[in-house]
């Protein structure tokens, strides 16, 4: 190799470490602060300079896409697995208890899971896929009987931005609490449980509250 | 009167009106932004200096204090009326929407109900009032056979952190839907719905995740 062309190599090399160190430190700080996590402490913790988080990811969005379209593609892969479930309410409580349980992970991913991240398309189509999954997974249940049957996607919707709420609030004191959580709210989208409930909000309302939730934490 | 004492009674009267001035801003934006809302924003909003607001509440914990007693109080009241009524699960179910909907009035009493305000014992005495008064409600209910015998003070602490999340996210774009998402969880807890569930977390572990909130919002 040529003394240039070794030294393209070792650059692309250098990027390629510092687009991965963000990456990671992303994740991290997202973790422990959220996804409003300030995108200098997550620079200074990958070490690297402001300007260099900058050019690999001009946006929070960009950041965020590139954190969590893996996390967005393991909920797409969990419904798969909960609509093969022979049993419907079983693939129908399994996918809710992953996604639950996936929040539990970190206060950036509870977030992610209901906040629109207005900037980062590739994060919304995989949402959107997630979305039409999760529909088919409660259609089936809700034929199968045990679904109750005023049960409405966006009733999933609420249960994680409370899931958020809850998991934020025990993560260090109460990690487990979310399980407990969980199957009560089961229990509760139970056919046999059903008594009769408030009307749920609107999926343009709920949509709304996850763009809030972005401009909130900075995804506008 | 003499003039001096004239004086003296214009001052008493300022100072009693900056003391309502910063209590109803502190009311506004803690509904607004929380509990962790900024003291200088505050004495901003209430027209005061930050040197006059914090001759009346030398601490955050003081003006917290000022604020909610009497929403404490409220709450405290309404358990009366809970463990008064002829039907112990509506009773119950009537004190669990008291304090959801309470939660669904602002940031600040949404999360006040679940955070621990170290520094003003007033309000914790009459936080342990109100936890009295709930496990009679909750102990009445169960002996009723209509909540779920597995059912643990602690389940409420949970769903009121989970509401807490839940109010935060949608008090612009739905405003209604903790009254859907409270419905749903009552009917989680009748002894009709219950299939088993994760053990809860101990009265300890929620205490500290109560005074964890109140350390990360500043009441520690």
């Amino acid at each position: 190799m040529a003394p240039a062309q070794a030294r393209d190599v070792r650059l692309r090399a250098d990027a390629a470490r510092n687009r991965q160190a963000i990456i990671d430190a992303a994740r991290q700080l997202y973790g422990r602060r959220g996804l409003d996590a300030p995108l200098d402490e997550i620079a200074r913790l990958a070490r690297v300079g402001n300007a260099t988080l900058y050019r690999h990811f001009p946006s929070r969005c960009a950041l965020a896409a590139a954190v969590f379209a893996d996390t967005l593609q393991r909920v797409i892969d969990a419904a798969g697995r909960a609509l093969a479930d022979p049993d419907p309410w079983h693939g129908f409580a399994a996918h809710v208890r992953f996604l639950c349980e996936l929040q539990s992970t970190g206060r950036g991913v509870a977030d992610l899971l209901i906040t629109r991240v207005s900037g980062a398309p590739e994060l919304e189509e995989l949402r959107e896929s997630a979305y039409a999954s999760l529909v088919a997974i409660a259609a089936r249940a809700q034929a199968s009987g045990a679904l109750r049957a005023d049960f409405v996607p966006e009733d999933l919707a609420l249960l994680l931005m409370a899931n958020a709420g809850l998991v934020s609030r025990t993560a260090e004191a109460a990690p487990q609490a979310w399980r407990r959580f969980t199957d009560l709210a089961l229990d509760g989208l139970r056919s046999a449980a059903a008594t009769g409930a408030a009307p749920p909000p609107g999926r343009a309302a709920v949509q709304r509250a996850m763009r809030a939730r972005g401009d909130d934490l900075g995804y506008s």
